[in-house]
């Protein structure tokens, strides 16, 4: 019988053979499934309370089991806990901007957004705590796991600025060095967004965000024939009636007095 | 006599009065003056090493003190010189967006930005390790002096951005979020800029930040009736040669080809 401490709790337990054969061995789960229960219920109280005030009696009692057992899976105590949970957020996280290669690179983006957006609404506390730093359990680990994720998120935004076929291409330098500084500004409104409780409402601050994109990258492409490409490319694919237009619609009117900007006599050709 | 451990080197020493007029005193700097002397020395040596890497026998050595007076005037140690460094830092860079309300917006921020980047290349490893955090000096006091500048310079530029006699007035929530996104784009920019040999060329990288601080003010004003109001003032002050001219008549050639993104049958009127 290789029960679990379930600190005090009687539970049903399942039958099953130990890996090593050499005896039965009763468990209620395997222990993979044990341990992605205890990171589970790590995230979700690190989602809510900053990493100080969340001891392993918490992960302990939330999961039903003792404080041993949770020992037993994560030895390195609170740390090594608190990473493995923030392993598993930036794996969700990276996931957010994972979007089929089709359509508007706006709609696409709106789509990584609201996710994205999402996860953050769902683990305000714990994202707050991860990216305004001083945490007790910040280390170099979790501040690589952190930029990792922006990496990734910046990578995938790429692939989707990239041209047809253009497997390998990253980018201009500038193209991705717009591409990062956008998500450091999603970040920055992410918690600008938390720390004013949550106004405007989600579909505000992404479409926002999309705006943002869209002005950054056509301001950058203005200076740099990588980005234009990719911008031209973009605009090909956004339709009359999309978010590009309906920005475009109404940055006319904040601009119309400054005639005085436009080259030449006559302003721009509308094509 | 009052005299310093020089660490064996001989000192011309100037009398001086003790403060408290008991007993005359030689020193060789006034207690201010010595500390400013130790911080200017800590700085320097935070400013290219990460602060795991500058020990107190450095900034003693650097200094041409004893480590003993180190100690003296930092009885805190390593961390309490570490926070003197940075508070003095974040002064300076409080400083860098000090600009008188004058001439067109981008001049401004462009006299503002050349300061900033100065000081990011000046300061470069410090930097960098500052704002990666994951260092063992941060604290939540360091992250408190880093939020206040970020803080600072958004206030900074939100009382450009606010009418005449609008003294309190800090802008619309959707302008103080605008702001500051791209306060934390400038600072992403900047330690990619760092992590990329410092390129391109400051000038390149100023000019690319004020593109990108116009696009977003842009797209933040086509949907918040305070950001509009405060764009199409700044718009009005900027020159037909000046850098948001020449920042449309880039833009234009990339977009030519989007005509369909355009209201109507006739696009803008260009005044």
């Amino acid at each position: 019988m290789h029960a679990e401490d379930t600190g005090g709790r009687r539970a049903v337990t399942l039958p099953c053979m130990s890996s090593s054969g050499t005896a039965p061995a009763y468990r209620r789960l395997s222990v993979q499934e044990r341990r992605s229960q205890l990171l589970g219920h790590a995230l979700g109280l690190f989602a809510h309370r900053p990493p100080e005030d969340v001891s392993l009696d918490d992960v302990a009692a939330s999961a039903g089991v003792s404080r041993p057992l949770v020992y037993r899976y994560f030895p390195g105590g609170k740390q090594q806990l608190y990473e493995a949970a923030l392993r598993s957020a930036a794996d969700q996280l990276e996931q957010c901007f994972a979007e089929p290669p089709t359509g508007p690179l706006t709609t696409r983006l709106a789509r990584a957004l609201d996710r994205y957006l999402g996860f953050v609404d769902e683990h305000d506390a714990g994202f707050m705590a991860l990216l305004q730093g001083g945490s007790v359990v910040e280390t170099s680990r979790t501040d690589a796991m952190v930029d990792e994720v922006r990496r990734d998120a910046a990578d995938q935004i790429l692939a989707h600025l990239a041209a047809d076929g253009d497997g390998g291409d990253r980018g201009s330098p500038r193209l991705r060095m717009a591409v990062r500084t956008w998500i450091s500004a999603v970040e920055a409104a992410s918690l600008i967004w938390l720390d004013e409780g949550k106004q405007p409402p989600l579909p505000e601050l992404r479409d926002w965000l999309v705006d943002h994109f869209v002005a950054v990258l056509t301001a950058t492409a203005a200076g740099d024939a990588g980005t234009a490409a990719a911008t031209r490319r973009a605009l090909a694919l956004e339709e009359s009636d999309g978010p590009v237009a309906d920005l475009v619609g109404r940055v006319l009117p904040v601009v119309a007095e400054s005639g005085h900007l436009l080259p030449g006599p006559t302003g721009p050709s509308a094509t």
